[in-house]
């Protein structure tokens, strides 16, 4: 494996040709957002370039992909991997790929070392090295790129308000729509709609929340039943396990999840709540301000042996 | 009243000196941020300058005034307004100074034109201008002025997310980033906490719902009952009428708030539907896509009758 800058990966770039562009699994906003600017950038530079048909790519990010899957028989002569730090994260059925990345695009510091040549840097999403790349290829930023790129950046950040955005972050944001991308749709159909089952499911979520220990604990529960009821999909729970900890004064917000015979728990802290230490305690773990485990169990009995254990911790 | 560019701004604000920053009435981000830059950036080169002690300012925005306030017996001797926008918005019981504004620094386009100087510029945020006099005048930003412009660009836009998001109020805001500010606490502090009674309003919201024509219209309600139950302020009612209209497939989302004899609405459509062609049925009005009217009656005499002209428009 060799580290490349980010100039010289836009030079092994425009050295080669014929490129198969990977996501990963759960494609989200940024993997699906960098590989089209990064496809889109290489064939108006009349470069070759298709994404593999990661059929995981969700209605909501499908329309940035659309044009630009390979077409059956492609014969590619690099892979290029973006936003995926190890070969076990490439794409289901891109699998046979994973001893063939030549490239691999990222901005996970854990990146594996998985691909011949390796660009890597510290920043909050795959598409902030994806726009320079695009600047470095072709000089500008065309609109629909910026899009792609917008999409690629801001999803990673939630919209710059997550703890990974930085200064470079918003650098690259306004640099994505000074070039023209149509901030108040992608931010519309990003950040501002709700699915009518996502809305259901917070207003219950809000509704029963335990509170423990004056507010400084609150405890949400996701039954099998509510899901059922209210017909959520996995898109849907994306990011629930922050509703607890994101209500003012709660230390430590926990998310429960029903499944048969077992509970699925995620914890968030902040301050000197350490999440990693609660859920240690039931043999799962995590970081210092999220972290999960599994309790066998019901529900009940999953809340209450929490809840002990938040309250010596607290204590 | 004579019109002044950014530069001739800071050229009379460097040329004068004793200055007193007035605030606007319910005082947000901006306005609070705004004039705590200014008046610290006034401050670090060596000009005395005070915010007028505007009671209204909340917890919220309290720690970015604090020990800015003018002393009493201060004798000022300019007064400038940050983001006011005409005389009867200036901050309760200085109303006295309505006639004595020597400098208004705005970012809306309707300003009334009620200084004898007006720096008004078509920006996302007061805080937006105000970054590039900091510059002029300091020649840098400080961290803790950074903490205040950052306070200011940002909640106008709701962090980066509402459709007067722009390439230069990003911009701003990854100079502000850079110069140092404290992006993960603001956020988490502006965009990131709930308050309970909030959380418990929105569940109550999103759990009663109301859908009518395929989920093309939303009604979500707020009675009397519920205020009280839930203790919600005026300052947890914030944006709560974009609730409705935040749910996919919604073009009219509609929020009823009970009071006494009659009920307050508050319209938000997308689309082709005309908010104000709604709210003007009932004697009320505003823009195309945000409108309100007060109905005489109870909720469900209120809800039916909106429904009815809901319907009349969307067929």
């Amino acid at each position: 494996m060799k580290r490349l800058t980010i100039t010289e990966t836009a030079d092994w770039l425009n050295e080669n040709d014929g490129y198969l562009i990977l996501t990963h699994k759960k494609p989200d906003g940024d993997t699906v957002g960098s590989a089209a600017a990064l496809a889109k950038s290489l064939n108006s530079i009349g470069k070759t370039a298709y994404l593999y048909r990661n059929t995981e790519i969700t209605e909501k990010y499908l329309p940035f992909a659309e044009g630009l899957f390979a077409p059956d028989g492609f014969e590619y002569s690099k892979v290029v991997s973006v936003d995926t730090a190890s070969v076990t994260q490439i794409a289901a059925g891109a699998e046979s790929f994973s001893e063939k990345v030549d490239l691999a695009i990222d901005h996970h510091m854990s990146n594996t070392g998985y691909a011949g040549l390796t660009c890597v840097e510290d920043r909050a999403s795959c598409g902030e090295i994806i726009c320079e790349l695009t600047l470095l290829l072709c000089g500008k930023i065309d609109r629909d790129i910026a899009d792609c790129l917008y999409t690629a950046v801001s999803t990673d950040t939630g919209c710059f308000v997550y703890g990974n955005t930085t200064a470079a972050t918003l650098k690259s944001a306004a640099v994505i729509a000074e070039a023209g991308a149509d901030l108040p749709r992608l931010n519309k159909m990003l950040f501002r709609t709700k699915k009518k089952s996502r809305a259901m499911l917070e207003g219950t979520l809000y509704s029963n929340m335990h509170y423990y220990f004056d507010g400084k604990a609150a405890v949400s529960t996701i039954t099998l039943k509510l899901r059922e009821e209210t017909g959520v999909t996995e898109d849907d729970l994306d990011d629930i396990a922050s509703l607890p900890s994101g209500i003012e004064g709660v230390l430590a917000g926990i998310t429960l999840k029903e499944q048969v015979g077992s509970v699925k728990v995620s914890v968030r802290t902040s301050g000197p709540v350490n999440a990693n230490d609660i859920c240690a305690a039931f043999g799962g773990g995590g970081h210092r301000q999220a972290a999960g485990c599994t309790i066998n169990g019901d529900l009940k009995y999953a809340e209450e042996k929490l809840i002990e254990t938040v309250g010596k911790v607290l204590s």
